[in-house]
C-alpha cells in the first residue's frame, strides 16, 4: 500500500488489484466492488478528512443507530466510457442534490459539494480500469450515508458515515417485464419520506414484490396509499405511460422519488417534438386505454435500469398485455439517452461531466 | 474469558465486568450496555448455532442490506427485579409474537420461539446483576435483526443477524411532555409497514420530531396521512384520551404497532371498570373536549416511557392545555402496572415470567 495526500483527501491504495479475478461478461449486479472505497466520517458537527482506501468491512458497535433506526439515505449513479478511453459521469449535481434533500429529511447532514465531487472523481479517475467500454458496460456508483452513532433511543445520531463505493455492471433487468398495480401495499405517505432516497422505502417493498413475484410479475407499480387509483413509481424506477403520442407521467410529489433519468427523458423527448404531460394517471386511464387501444407503452425509467419496456400489468386479477410497438418511445429516448451518456451523441444540454 | 456450551448456546465470557465503572443513578436511556450480548445469524436457509459473548463492535461489508434498504427490525423490552432479587420478564411472548409479525412484513426469516426466549433467559441470567432493585430501575432489553448480506440491489437479503443487547436504565422522559398534532407530515401510510417495528418507521419521524423540538413541544402525536383528522400514536408510544370517564384509543391497524403496554394497560382499565372503547379519534373531538371541559387526559403508554402524561398539545397554531387530574387515569395505570411489573401486587393475568 502507498499512502498519499491529493486535494486533502488521504489516498491508501491497495497493493495488488483485484480486478484480473473479475468476469466483466458475467456480473450480477451490484454485487462486485473495486478495489477502493471513498469514506468521510461526520462527528462534533462537522466533516472530517475523507479517505480513499481498499474496500473492506468495517467495525459498527451493536448499539450503531443505523441498525435500529434505518437513519440511512443513498444515492444511485453510474460512470461511462467512451470511445477515446475517457471516463464520464451523467448530471453528477442532481444525485447530490437530491441526496441533500434526502439528508435533510432524514435529520441528517448535508454533504459538502467539494466532499461528494472531490470523492467521486478521484475515487472513479483510481478505478478507471473498471470501466469497461461497450454500451450497456458501465461502473454503478453507489454514494451513501449511515448512521453510525451508538445508543437505543429513538432520536438523531450525532455521527455519519458518507462512504461512495463502486460496482462494474451490465443491465439491471433481463427477461421481459410484467408488473403489478398495487391495489393494497403501498410505498410512500403523504407527509412521509417517498421523496427521499431512504433505506427504509426499499425494504418496505420486499414483502409485497416477493408477493408480486410470486405471481409473475417482476415488479409493482404503486399507487397512492388513500385510493390506490392513481400511479405513482415502481420499487427502482419511475413510471411513464403512452396514450396515443403523448407520454404521460406522475408529477414528482412528496411521495415520488425524483427521478434523474425521469426528467432527463421528459427533456429529450420534448426535444424530439413529444407530448409530455406530467400530471397524475389514473390506474382506470389504463383499463379505457388497453378497451380503446389508446395505450400503446408503459416503462420505467431509472438509471439501473435506465428505460425498461413493460410487456403487460395485472389489475384487479385482470392480466392486461400491451401491444408490441415496432418504434417505441421507450427505445427511442433510450437510445437517445444512452448515445448521450457514451458521448456518441451531443450532448446539447451539457449532463455529462469527465472525470 | 471462558467457553462453554449450554443449551446450545455457545457463552464466551468477558474476563472481567464492567459493571464497577457503571454509575446507575446517572443512566442516559440507552446509551449503556451490558458485558454480553446474545448473536445468532441466518444463512442457508437456517438459523446457525447462538452466542453470548463480550458486547462489541462486529464487522460488516459496505454494501450490507441494511446499509442501503433499511431491512431492520427490533424489539424494546424490560427486566426488573423483585423484593427478593429475582428477576422478571413482562409479557415476553407478546414481543416474539411482534417480532415475527414485523419479520414477515420486511421479508425477514421469522426467529425460532426457543431461540429467542433461551437467548433472552440466558443472556439476562447472566447480567443479573445489571438489574437493579427499586421501582423506576430496569434492565431494557433490545432484540433485534438485521440483514448483513451483501450487494447494492434492492433486493431481500439472504444474511440476517439477530441479536439481544441490554441497557440499564431508568425513566426514558422527564420533565412535562407536550405535543403537537401532525398537520402535514406523517408516520405510516395505508398499505404501508406502520404495524412493524421496523427500523425505518423511526428514523422517518426524526425531521418532523426537531421541527416539533424547535417549537418547545416533545413528541409529535400523528394522525391518517389522507386526512390528518384521526389520531394515530405517538413516535414510540400508543395514545390514549379520557373523555370524561371513557378512556379513547385508536384501534390497531397497518398503521400503527400493536403496543403491548396499550393492550395491558386496556385490560387494567377494564378490570378497574373504567370504560374502554378502541376506535378512531378525531382530532375535532379533542377540541371540543377542550371547549366544553370533557377532555380530561393525555398519555402515552410504551414499554420505554411505562405511561406518560402529556400536559397540553398544539393544533392550527393554538396550544390546549390539559386540566391537572389529582387522580388521573394515567397514574392509576402506571400504578397498577409498574407493581405487576416489579411483582408487588398479585399478577391475575399471567404476564410476568421469572428469569
Ligand atoms: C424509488 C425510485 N424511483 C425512481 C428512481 C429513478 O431515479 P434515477 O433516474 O435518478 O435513478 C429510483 C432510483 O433509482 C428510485 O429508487
Ligand atoms: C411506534 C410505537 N408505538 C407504540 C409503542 C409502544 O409499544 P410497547 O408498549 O410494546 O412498547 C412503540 C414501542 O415502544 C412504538 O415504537
Amino acid at each position: 500500500m502507498s499512502v498519499k495526500t491529493t486535494n486533502e483527501i488521504d489516498i491508501v491504495k491497495v497493493a495488488q488489484s483485484k480486478i484480473a479475478s473479475v468476469d466483466f461478461d458475467n456480473l450480477a449486479f451490484g454485487a462486485t466492488f473495486t478495489d477502493h472505497m471513498f469514506v468521510c466520517d461526520f462527528r462534533e458537527g462537522k466533516w472530517h478528512k475523507p479517505q480513499i482506501k481498499p474496500y473492506e468491512p468495517f467495525l459498527l458497535d451493536p448499539s450503531a443507530k443505523v441498525f435500529h433506526y434505518g437513519q440511512a439515505i443513498f444515492e444511485g449513479m453510474k460512470a461511462y466510457k467512451d470511445e477515446a478511453g475517457d471516463v464520464w459521469l451523467f448530471r453528477p449535481d442532481q444525485n447530490l442534490d437530491r441526496l441533500n434533500k434526502s439528508a435533510v429529511r432524514m435529520a441528517m447532514p448535508e454533504i459538502p459539494e467539494d466532499i461528494f465531487m472531490s470523492g467521486l472523481h478521484q475515487l472513479i479517475d483510481l478505478e478507471r480500469e473498471w470501466v469497461k467500454f461497450g454500451l450497456g458496460n458501465t461502473l454503478y456508483i453507489r454514494p451513501f450515508m449511515i448512521a453510525i452513532g451508538s445508543g437505543v433511543v429513538a432520536a438523531p445520531s450525532t455521527q455519519f458515515r458518507f462512504m461512495i463505493i463502486l460496482s462494474p455492471a451490465k443491465a439491471y433487468y433481463s427477461g421481459e417485464v410484467k408488473v403489478l398495480i398495487a391495489e393494497h401495499y403501498s410505498r410512500a405517505a403523504n407527509g412521509g419520506i417517498g421523496a427521499a432516497k431512504a433505506a427504509g422505502n426499499y425494504s418496505a417493498q420486499f414483502y409485497p414484490t416477493k408477493l408480486a413475484n410470486e405471481k409473475g410479475f417482476q415488479q409493482v407499480i404503486w399507487t397512492d396509499d388513500a385510493t390506490h387509483t392513481k400511479l405513482e413509481e415502481a420499487g427502482t424506477m419511475n413510471v411513464f405511460f403512452r396514450i396515443n403520442d403523448t407520454l404521460l407521467t406522475a408529477p414528482t410529489s412528496e411521495r415520488i422519488l425524483d427521478g434523474v433519468t425521469r426528467k432527463s427523458l421528459i427533456a429529450l423527448a420534448k426535444r424530439e417534438g413529444i407530448k409530455v404531460e406530467e400530471r397524475s394517471v389514473l390506474v382506470s386511464e389504463l383499463i379505457e386505454g388497453m378497451k380503446d387501444g389508446s395505450l400503446k407503452e408503459i416503462f420505467g425509467a431509472g438509471t439501473a435500469a435506465v428505460v425498461n419496456p413493460i410487456v403487460g400489468f395485472s389489475y384487479q386479477d385482470t392480466y392486461y398485455e400491451l401491444p408490441k410497438m415496432a418504434d417505441s418511445f421507450a427505445l427511442q429516448l433510450k437510445d437517445k439517452l444512452t448515445k448521450i451518456q457514451y458521448k456518441l451523441a451531443e450532448d446539447t444540454f451539457g449532463w455529462t461531466v469527465k472525470i
